[in-house]
């Protein structure tokens, strides 16, 4: 992991995502907040004439600055590292296409180099559409898949994260009806070391409190309903060892509103709907994505590319406040932490 | 359905529950509350020894009267159905047993009876045992399934409601496994159906929102992740008719949110925990269970017999508090709706 230091100092990139959807308009909104998140440590990778063009659209007068490694970030400016040559065209708003697709992928790449060599401190991503990624021949099912690619890693989980509630998904997007035949108790047991890793070094939590929710209504009710929790479950449960707390399986109906309730820092969740329900329930507008597993810090807005509303002054740029917050606590955490 | 009148001035009555359980005490706390719901229109069927008993462990002077079809309910009082012998020896504080199982089996018994007649309005029911049901011989896994039998009704839906939430399960204590499989069109139209009625009916709602969860993650992006959106959601959706909206398949992470802040009157959820993680997470303290499709009006506490506390004065009133509310509402409702 010494090849991507993440040293305070240095700026945290963000990626402007795709150049036809709302990234450059909310980041252009994030940079106006007088109460930005982290202002003056933040850097943007992608498209300077863009972003001129979401801030006219937006009638802001945003002073926009190129930026280099190493270079001050000046206060109330949108610093940007410009990744090929600026777009000469109007931008294309709500119109993805290979050309957008290539430059979102490159953004990426160029972003990764910069925390590679210690220039920035976290990645910040912001939306990107799969289809034109695509398009442009990156051979990526999504951005996750593409960052684990860049980094050499061979297995990354993904967290969701807000003030209230953690969950950490042990399979994702996968029918509902396969959920069972792809647990196993590795897999389980993996995702509750890497969620215990990532709470201790990321978020600052010495003795990490973890429950790990059950599959079946009730938690399987003794077998009636189910027997992945004595079978698959419960072991891995017994078999993880570290410093905190390990319990579980925990009834699905009940453990989240625990879990909120401040009893857990996080909830191991079996399937995509079981985390992402009470998630979006209690962090609908602040949640924020975080990649565990990555040698470099990353976190995402928890949402996409609006191509619908892109250009017409409408998107919210909560969410990307909340991940560059958070991409930035996390920084300060592993600093804390030792670096590792 | 016209041999289960409701009419307002007849009280609504609560079933004890098991009398080893704390359905006895959260009877007796709610009757001293000075914001008790509905006070003077509500009796009890079970062992007025036993409730005795329960009010003398809480230090209460709870007048405790006999009470008979058509006699008025005295205010401060409360009034019993005494149902069998007065218990002769101290009540049996979570130790459940068949006399116990024949007790609460017969106070359901009794207050069907009631409703069947016209002498009570409503039920709400207390906890009781499923494994001392059997012990005392009865063939019922459950409450829902004995009621449904004495009532001859053929069908019946669980309803979870809330000030903010509504959901309405289509299949429910399954393995997740067997949910894919379980579900099918006629079964969610069904359900759409019965939860159309009972909003119009039991809830006041004029043209009732329906939203209809899909199964899968995202609502299967496009058969991705799963085909039974298009194959059985999607055509239940288009097949319903009647006044007001059912939408959707909608993705499961988002509806809830969405229900919660008022666009929807009710959710169709596919399974267990996709509909009850959300609403515990909302209505953790003053849920309540509501059975649609019966010929009466049956509200349910939200919790079980809690043998481990019962007559410890611990247990808490609020989700009995809270159904009888709701079955005092829905009473209201279905006489101003025309009590079909």
């Amino acid at each position: 992991m010494s090849q991507y230091p993440h040293q305070a100092p240095a700026p945290a990139a963000i990626t402007m995502g795709c150049p036809a959807g709302i990234g450059p308009e909310i980041i252009c909104r994030l940079f106006r907040r007088s109460d930005m998140p982290g202002a003056g440590r933040i850097i943007v990778v992608g498209d300077g004439e863009v972003l001129r063009q979401a801030a006219a659209r937006l009638g802001q007068t945003l002073v926009i600055e190129s930026w280099r490694p190493g270079k001050p970030v000046k206060p109330g400016t949108l610093p940007v590292v410009q990744v090929g040559a600026p777009w000469t065209e109007p931008a294309p708003w709500g119109r993805p296409d290979a050309a957008t697709g290539k430059a979102m992928g490159r953004y990426i790449e160029e972003a990764v180099g910069l925390i590679a060599a210690g220039h920035c401190s976290a990645l910040v991503t912001c939306p990107i559409s799969k289809k034109s990624l695509h398009q442009a021949g990156y051979p990526y099912p999504g951005h996750t898949e593409m960052l684990a690619a860049l980094t050499h890693t061979p297995k990354v989980r993904m967290m969701m994260a807000g003030p209230r509630l953690k969950v950490v998904l042990v399979t994702i997007h996968v029918p509902l009806r396969q959920v069972g035949e792809l647990l196993t108790q590795q897999e389980i047991a993996d995702c509750i070391e890497t969620t215990r890793t990532s709470l201790q070094r990321d978020f600052g939590v010495a003795a990490p409190r973890i429950a790990v929710a059950g599959l079946n209504p009730h938690g399987g009710e003794d077998g009636l309903f189910g027997d992945e929790e004595a079978r698959l479950i419960a072991p891995a449960v017994q078999q993880s060892v570290g410093c905190g707390e390990v319990s579980g399986p925990w009834p699905p109906d009940t453990i989240f509103h625990k879990a909120a309730a401040g009893h857990f820092d996080a909830v191991i969740a079996m399937y995509h709907d079981q985390g992402l329900i009470p998630f979006k329930l209690l962090h609908f507008a602040d949640g924020v994505n975080v990649t565990l597993g990555l040698p470099l810090v990353r976190t995402s807005v928890d949402h996409g590319t609006a191509y619908d509303i892109a250009g017409q002054n409408l998107a919210d740029p909560s969410s990307l406040a909340a991940a560059v917050d958070m991409a930035q606590a996390i920084v300060g955490h592993r600093n804390a932490w030792g670096g590792a």
